[in-house]
């Protein structure tokens, strides 16, 4: 294809992006596919001789919009917000078309430029303190764009980590070996911290604090306290603490105010990942939640999540950009010029070396909006969740058990969680609106987020009627008369007979703690296809080898591998756990601490299977 | 602005970006602009009301173009190419619209499906060992899709790290600390790779040994084997060595027959950095440098440089995805599933939770040039570049200091390194062609690199005309009649009296070793601006509080602070070197190991300034 076939072709793609977002109503929210669908629908191999444009174009609809879960849809309620705009489309448009590549200033100077500006821009539009700025001459704090929140953590974390060990080094000696003292090294986050800041942790290699939260789910001071205070009394050394300010479980807030003098004391790097909630700072009415920033070294939130700009976005800033220098950097001499704001090389504020010109679309929203236009779309998601909550209350089968703030709504059936969880399940497998889980402390819940620039208030009442609607078969499927209060337990072979989409839910892969659970995708979705006996089988063999010794893992497998049933999220993980512990067991000589806590009904599911 | 006046702007941008790329020869390649220019042109917050898109869309040409270096132009020879294409523009637009997050098969079944197949097409393409790919079902390789290269490396980089200290566990003592055990980890490289790999080492905290090369700039096997040897007799665990194919400073290769089965019986793991490289493997008669991958445990290039593919878009292919999985997540039980290549989640291969839609744009790619098109482009570049080499050698002026492999010439001017960085910086500060240096073994370089698409024979014959004519000026302005040989050195005082132009340049940031140096914007280009003597003066205060004690450093610094002038290149790094040599000194009591190794004519003309 040249430059003139581009022409028509780009604006066919224009137009039929117009069409997709125009027409996003009509299609299901979440797709109906298997895994491995698209194998059946092209090649094994690239092909040898070139295709023509509307070979290509015609396989968007046969081979792609299939498998599309649609984040850009009003009934889209999972995960958080996910949106483009046009004005965001137009902008890497360009950026992909001048695709410069900006790890210096001199490689592209308008990419490094166009970014220090927007991100004080952005800086001041949510009241960030001067010191996170490039505007002051003498400021060694900046803003970044990063491609992650998770980036954006780990980043922070590095940056921390090398400060504690220069400090340390400086004070006592600085003969240690870089990673002798970073065995000493303890990090804190609360239990609903992202799952990204335990990869942080992995990545850098330093012990992690998940400290117990409130029933607010906020981070509990007096056990921080505690915890930095017994670290210290074992020799270790505290440095830095990742503050949530929006929870990914239930969109719950850290207390700055609370936590900073404790670490402004301790010398703690404070990290703020605010993710989703960030966006919401530029309404002053929500910036109460921003009180105590001044204790912070770092800040990060998501524009690609809720500020109309499309992924990847992340406003990263920082009070020094020395320590970046230092992290990524052996002997950063230029730093004092670095800080300048005039010619900044963002190689040494990343992981990565190369960046995209992502300032551009973050620059066109900024001004297509106008800042009022991007205050009106946060207040309104925050209004619809408000009267998405509103009808919660109002039906009594149901509870809200965690304070609503912003744009999300948890929210679940009174009584037993799995009740909860088949309502989840099925909804999803009906693909009219989509949601995902969450676990708060034991309790499952569904997220009901208001994602989409689309999503109106006949949205949110006509999505309710359906989640209502679900409940109520759910409810008659699942419960015998005498157990109104939902507490009697569903065996799962029971389950299973009552309704062939028994099985069909959705992990939320983001949720606190799971990627180090389970695979998320497999887990949640299938049920009953031929994917899971041959993963049993897989799981069988290996686990055999190991396993010879153990009586009772032999038995826990052979039920495994006797049905074709797909556990419930909870169950499987409990299975696992049980798996887990038995393993230990086996494979070294003694009884170990770690014991499975289940056994009960779902354990029992399964010796029913094997008798 | 709404999905209707969308589809006017769309349209306008699709002609601009036609309009841009094919009018992309009347555009200076590397801009003129100075530091900061921007702020001078836009206002220093967001506006309050949306503005129009008119007025955004003026302000392209306006505000943006004029800072733009332009890595599209046919006259842009510097770095490695970052090529676009209409069809990969296509892929990336729809991509933007989905706007689908991957980081589990569930979050958008496409997403994740397209690049699993993708990946293996590609790997085809380039007849990677089965063992990579996802296509068997029992195989625990595949591909996947990363940000960058450097990403990559630092991805296979923790992969080891998790591996190394998972088997010394088992066989040595399952209680040893993590971190305990990483301080014990070295990894390797030659001295000519990539300045991410160091990063890669920094972020993992392991040590690193690079390892000095041939003189065709491949690694030495006899020292490899020394050092290896060597670390192990300290206690040390090697564990890494990242492979180069396709050197940045020279396009030099590593070999990694020979390599292959000293780390293979060491246990070691190996990746393959073939970011510029690896494309070219899609041609057969290239495909010689991959000998001995069936070594590697992990493989990478960048479809983003070569491969009309724009960034960002890194290749990475692993033996055992397993191990990522380990590295990222703790407790990670469904392995066997994930690698069954149907509902795999990418979260646990990469340091970020979220994925854009990056499969789509490659596909079209592939699909829209076919493998005979790919081809084609590839050896048209290599083609060019041998146009280019016998055109320099044509020239007694000239010479090529290192085998000119695939599409990138390295060359200078006989004699002198500072006669070539004269020409480079006047080249690029004249702006018709843009080029970056290299430095090799201490031999400062050109690095010529056929990148765009347009680059056709004319051009190639008219860049060098451009470097001849600019070379005759040089070498007239900077050597005397009776210093032919090009041998005597021109201090910087006289160099500055003769041209205005002097200092102006560009340093190859990503060139090995760079970033632990110096700001690669600042020291290479600005001259004689307001910018030096206020960053000197910053230096100078930082330096003097530490080097109170050092009288020849105290000197050294008023000759730095004396002086308005930017150094070049090559006397700045060893001025700051041997600044840091008396930092050394200063700071401990007695004399250090490092010293300074540069005493010559730079270090003269600065003690002309203080006379």
């Amino acid at each position: 294809m040249n430059w003139k076939e581009y022409r028509e072709a780009g604006k066919m793609m224009v137009d039929y992006i117009a069409d997709y977002m125009e027409t996003i109503r009509d299609r299901r929210v979440f797709p109906s596919v298997k895994p491995g669908y698209m194998r059946d629908l092209i090649s094994d191999r690239a092909p040898e001789e070139g295709e023509s444009w509307s070979a290509i174009f015609t396989d968007i609809e046969r081979v792609i919009m299939p498998g599309v879960t649609h984040w850009q849809s009003p009934q889209m309620h999972a995960y958080f917000p996910a949106l483009n705009s046009p004005a965001s489309l137009l902008g890497d448009m360009l950026s992909d078309a001048i695709n410069c590549l900006g790890f210096t200033w001199a490689s592209s100077p308008a990419c490094t430029e166009l970014e220090l500006i927007v991100m004080d821009w952005l800086g001041k539009m949510i009241n960030l303190p001067e010191e996170f700025l490039h505007t002051r001459p003498e400021s060694l704090g900046g803003g970044v764009i990063q491609t992650t929140a998770s980036e954006a953590t780990l980043v922070a974390l590095l940056a921390a980590r090398t400060e504690a060990i220069r400090k340390y080094k400086s004070m006592v000696d600085e003969e240690f070996e870089d990673a002798d003292l970073n065995r000493r090294l303890v990090a804190y986050c609360s239990d609903q911290a992202h799952s990204s800041v335990e990869k942080a942790g992995l990545i850098g290699l330093v012990k992690m604090r998940y400290i117990e939260t409130t029933d607010e789910l906020s981070m509990r001071i007096d056990y921080l306290i505690e915890t930095i205070k017994h670290d210290q009394s074992q020799g270790l050394i505290p440095f830095f603490l990742c503050a949530t300010l929006g929870t990914t479980g239930a969109c719950a807030f850290d207390n700055l105010s609370e936590i900073g003098p404790i670490c402004a004391s301790q010398d703690i790097w404070i990290h703020v990942d605010a993710a989703y909630a960030g966006s919401a700072f530029i309404c002053p009415e929500y910036r109460k939640w921003l009180n105590g920033i001044e204790f912070a070294s770092s800040f990060a939130f998501n524009p690609s999540k809720w500020l109309m700009v499309h992924f990847d976005c992340t406003a990263m800033w920082v009070k020094n950009s020395q320590v970046l220098h230092r992290t990524f950097n052996v002997d950063p001499l230029y730093l004092k010029h670095e800080n300048s704001g005039l010619a900044v090389d963002y190689m040494h504020w990343q992981i990565s070396l190369s960046k995209r010109f992502r300032a551009l679309k973050l620059w066109f929203v900024l001004r297509n909006f106008g800042l009022k236009g991007l205050q009106e779309h946060v207040r309104t998601s925050v209004q619809l969740a408000g009267l998405f909550q509103d009808q919660v209350t109002l039906d009594p089968r149901f509870e809200i058990p965690a304070a609503r703030h912003l744009g999300m709504v948890v929210f679940r059936l009174k009584g037993d969680n799995q009740l909860t969880e088949k309502l989840l399940k099925r909804l999803n497998s009906e693909g009219k609106i989509h949601c995902v889980p969450a676990s708060l402390k034991g309790i499952y819940v569904i997220r009901f987020t208001v994602t989409s620039h689309l999503t109106n208030e006949i949205d949110v009442l006509a999505d309710w009627k359906v989640i209502q609607e679900t409940a109520t078969t759910v409810i008659a499927m699942f419960t015998t008369p005498t157990s109104g209060s939902g507490r009697r337990t569903i065996n799962l072979a029971e389950a299973k007979k009552l309704t062939p989409d028994f099985g069909t839910s959705l992990l939320l892969s983001n949720s606190p703690m799971t990627p180090k659970v389970v695979n998320g995708s497999f887990v949640a979705i299938f049920d009953n296809t031929e994917v899971v006996p041959e993963f049993v089988r897989h799981l069988g063999n290996s686990l055999r080898l190991v396993a010879k010794e153990s009586p009772s893992l032999r038995r826990r497998i052979k039920g495994l591998m006797l049905t074709d049933k797909q556990y419930s999220l909870d169950s499987r993980i409990d299975l696992m756990n049980s798996i887990m512990a038995s393993l230990d067991l086996s494979s070294s000589d003694g009884p170990k601490q770690r014991r499975s806590e289940s056994s009960d009904d779902k354990d029992d599911a399964i010796r029913e299977e094997e008798e």
